[in-house]
């Protein structure tokens, strides 16, 4: 799982900074979280194929999130796409980007599937063989969602030296892999534990930006291998962190360290601060294995 | 009169090209002219003051002329804003504006005030003392207006040494920069052209963009100073403008000749040409004084 962050700041785009978007490759998906204004550039900067992103999901329909999805609509027209385009985000986001279409006169040639989302409970967006997604219902000003990708479990790994050694027969290895034991050529029952090596560890991300310090995510999220999580503020603007529902640094930290998660990824930062540092010290008198999320910085998960 | 170029490309945003966006500084004046996405991060880069600019014009509802509108409007609002806001835009730029407002419940807290226009004949949009704005209407594949940028002539400058000489009263001094003449203290009548001299002669600037080849603009931009037209293609690429409505170098050029313009800038050009000199190359085998538009470039007028 490699996680491309495009953008990681708050509010509006900047000479140096972009508003939140992030590309997760997972298995064998590269899926666009989030679309803030300039989103287009820098997918082109991180050297992401356009034609590579089928599914985009939408936390909530603030500008720094969203404004850059008409523009990415219409380029993938412009590109020639043909592939179907999945969209995942709040209620409305269908008649907002289909008014800024019909204004321009400019239909997709391409189909575009809109996937609106009202419910305030987790719920499955996606799934296939590979990976599954699911909504984090976050505490925003507005509707929001956080989301949470999960790889499914990969087939056991055949050890072949032992498969030899059984004379297992080549029509069993699909339910070995699966789990199952085997059996020899003179009817032995040889467990499955002996014939195979454990795979990969299926790997957990949840991005969880815009948010206020919210409890209720715990369960949703608990022991994920990263967490995203927004910390908007330091300590010193905690007060702003309540009034407009963001989290501060520790608060993000307190959130990774009762869901016990792997590593705890920073980012929302406020344009107000000169520098980003203060969010990983104040963070880590909590938690331990905070990243700050920068705009380029690619994460290996 | 001094014209900033934000971006000056067709389609889509790119890393080191933005779509159409130019900022007009005209008296007191700083009018913002198309607004692509992007168009927040080349007003920072071409350090202009967000607060400066009252007026917006919006040619017409394709992406790379207007998806930087929403973001723009969201970043007035972050910047604490309270001075109005004009846009002048074709019907439908209210409805797209207040939707992505409505979505984000982010309403301004400035007064955000749409001229939507739908005529096909040219229209005052706005006029004081100082200046005049009216459309250009031009042929493209959907409803969209060039606009006329006019300064209003200067009273005329006082000649001190002859109004001294006449003994004129300084009563008559705001009469006689607007023309009329004078009267010395004997009661004898001096003419004006004696007791002034020629203010700096106004400036017109047409803006023209997207439009296929049409002579129907040309007594609307006659004699105008400067014309920025759109060429968005090459004269290979000629079939291409038919289909579009979009218009060549050499047409551009043809425009600027018959109009008799003094300066034609080249832009909104198509992202397929890796080099832009062709356009100048080809243009000024009709008309000689041409100017290739570049991001970030400052034209005085």
């Amino acid at each position: 799982m490699r996680l491309n962050i495009l953008g990681c700041y708050s509010a509006t785009p900047r000479t140096m900074t972009n508003p939140t978007s992030q590309v997760l490759e997972i298995r064998n998906h590269v899926f666009l979280i989030d679309c803030g204004e300039g989103t287009q550039v820098q997918l082109r900067k991180s050297q992401i194929r356009f034609s590579r992103i089928k599914h985009i999901f939408i936390s909530h329909l603030h500008g720094d999130h969203f404004f850059g999805l008409p523009g990415l609509i219409s380029t993938f027209r412009l590109l020639g796409r043909e592939a179907d385009l999945h969209i995942y985000g709040p209620k409305g986001i269908k008649e907002a980007i289909t008014l800024f279409l019909k204004l321009g006169d400019s239909w997709t040639n391409y189909k575009l599937i809109f996937h609106e989302l009202e419910q305030k409970e987790p719920q499955l967006l996606f799934e296939d063989d590979q990976v599954q997604v699911s909504t984090i219902p976050l505490d925003h000003r507005i509707y929001t969602n956080g989301f949470l990708f999960e790889e499914k479990p990969l087939p056991r790994n055949l050890n072949i030296d032992e498969i030899r050694k059984h004379n297992i027969d080549q029509s069993q290895f699909n339910n070995i892999k699966k789990g199952v034991d085997g059996e020899s050529d003179d009817g032995q029952k040889i467990p499955n534990v002996l014939l195979t090596f454990e795979p990969k560890a299926p790997k957990r991300y949840a991005f969880c930006s815009d948010t206020a310090y919210n409890e209720n995510i715990l369960p949703l999220i608990k022991g994920v291998d990263v967490l995203y999580h927004e910390s908007t503020f330091l300590e010193s603007e905690k007060h702003l962190g309540s009034k407009t529902k963001h989290a501060t640094a520790k608060e993000a930290a307190t959130i990774a360290k009762k869901a016990d998660v792997g590593t705890l990824i920073l980012g929302h930062y406020s344009t107000r601060y000169k520098s980003i540092q203060l969010f990983k010290a104040q963070a880590a008198t909590i938690f331990e294995n905070v990243v700050l999320a920068e705009d380029g910085k690619v994460i290996e998960i």
